[in-house]
């Protein structure tokens, strides 16, 4: 029984805060069901019948529970290609898209995982290890998306300035990409060294949260302003160059 | 310059092992460049401005260099759909599919990264705990997958037999999904609990490695048989029952 209208498990702030955003941003038809962990439901058979994983995102897709946040924006966006939120099939920068999904999904996603629950899925007491090891990846991935948003689309003796910054990590236009990097950016604000203190980070950041939508599933999902304050992101932009 | 010519640089058993098999397997044309880690030349800058990671597979696509075996197995899959590496877009088992895909990217394959290369990582201290915690989820993965394998397919009252067990991790036919795999439960063969002590996963490897292209690609990188012996796999299948 196809339907179009979705069904998301979410719980706020987390994996599925990216797809309850392109949802909004999107205007795609969905209904928003809270998934309280506080109350550890997450961790009941009937959630887990939906998501074997015990984790958010879970969206209801056709009459079928699907998970992997990385998976679901890929869906979303395929499903829709008239929301023009990835290359098309066979499109030039195609492979760029996938690679760069994929590399959100198996190089930062894991590294926040092992940040925030090291000692809930493995012993205390390897805890701060495992940490360690995620900081020093988290860090190595915003040197590399750093280097690219500076890079790929300032043309050669441009000064290198907010306004001359790719604005996207593919292509001139926001891509599924964008919605999962941008939730993992967020997820590094209370680190030692926050994506923002990138400096084209902090550009790319400070422009992507502007969109309404990204407002409007803050409001959503009852999440606090982030980067707190807007103007600040730009100055560190300048301050370090 | 679109070409339908591929270059694949890879090492053997690495990475890469899972796309040149599906180069084979797909009957694609493409050249392989041995990238011989023992002599340190993936760290050089010229491997480097292929592919920043240091890492294998890179794939040259349109004179593009491409990375991330997940992103390349889809890449190909979509770029010859008349092979059937996947379900098409739309089709009832595309959005299994791409799940599978996903968790196969940002659970086995990140935790395998850490049992292999935890201390070359993080610093060597912290490795016994980086690889506790992978031991972990590499074995959460084999159950999560065998209960699969177990159950789709088999009619009920079928006798769970390796003769009624499904073939493949998604629908009835070979797909991208498989390749990846495989290609993880080779690498945990030398672990405390290889995938093949799992009873459907030992019936699921026995099954694909029997394909002639598998044959050919462990070949190629100059592999040895796995699994070893055939028949024993079977054979562990039927006494865990």
């Amino acid at each position: 029984m196809a339907s179009d209208r979705y069904t998301l498990y979410y719980s706020p702030g987390a994996a599925s805060l990216c797809v309850h955003w392109l949802l909004i941003e999107a205007d795609l038809p969905f209904d928003a069901v809270l998934v309280d962990f506080s109350t550890g439901v997450q961790r009941t058979e009937t959630y887990r019948q939906l998501n074997p994983t015990g984790r958010v995102p879970t969206l209801i897709v056709d009459g079928e529970a699907r998970g992997e946040c990385t998976a679901l924006l890929m869906l979303l966006a395929e499903r829709h290609p008239d929301r023009g939120l990835m290359p098309a099939v066979g499109a030039p920068l195609r492979a760029l898209w996938l690679q760069t999904m994929i590399y959100l999904a198996n190089t930062l996603l894991p590294a926040m995982r092992d940040w925030f629950y090291a000692d809930q899925d493995g012993p205390a007491e390897g805890a701060a290890a495992v940490r360690g090891l995620a900081q020093r990846r988290i860090e190595g991935a915003w040197d590399l998306l750093d280097v690219r948003l500076r890079g790929s689309a300032n043309a050669p003796g441009l000064p290198l300035t907010p306004e001359n910054n790719p604005k996207y990590l593919v292509g001139d236009t926001l891509s599924t990409v964008d919605f999962l990097a941008v939730m993992l950016m967020r997820w590094s604000r209370d680190m030692p060294r926050p994506a923002t203190h990138w400096p084209h980070l902090a550009s790319y950041v400070d422009h992507l949260t502007a969109l309404p939508s990204f407002h409007d599933v803050c409001r959503r999902e009852g999440l606090s302003n982030w980067p707190a304050v807007r103007g600040s992101v730009r100055r560190v932009w300048q301050s370090t160059e």
